[in-house]
């Protein structure tokens, strides 16, 4: 995305008491590449969400897409979320 | 997780120019949820590894989390990846 677009990350991850059958399956796949030293892997949901223009970044925003994240994003009876901005000129790749 | 425990996040997104219906369908459903002002949403994939005790967190390590990236958990036809070491401490929820 291009500089100066303001985006909000939610991350959304299965509750650590929740079984995660895609991060088992990555973690059983590890020996196969030879890959030693990790031994617990968790997948998870990321969430981009692009502001309009001129929307400014304050706390009825930050509300809203906290709103969004527990009701549409997330399941709050199995999944943690985190909701944060990320600043768009740190990200490189 | 508990604190001192070494966390590698990749996080995998499409990339820009790949059409992204997950994503597509967040956004058509906002305005059915009342919220206005994003124009955009990406969904992509979280990933957490967690590094075994005593597994320095040394370039070596980021090599292999790099290239398991780019084998395993991303298709770099279609997705971009990012590397990155979790602060555990910073890891409120």
């Amino acid at each position: 995305m291009s500089a100066g677009v303001t985006r909000v990350v939610v991350d959304v991850m299965l509750k650590p008491e929740i079984l995660d059958p895609q991060g088992q399956a990555v973690l059983n796949a590890l020996p196969r590449l030879g890959v030693s030293g990790i031994v617990g892997v968790r997948q998870g949901k990321r969430f981009e969400l692009e502001l309009a223009d001129g929307v400014a970044l304050d706390g009825a925003v930050l509300a809203r897409v906290e709103h969004l994240a527990s009701t549409l994003l997330a399941n709050p009876v199995i999944e943690d979320y985190v909701v944060r901005v990320e600043d768009a000129s740190a990200a490189g790749a």
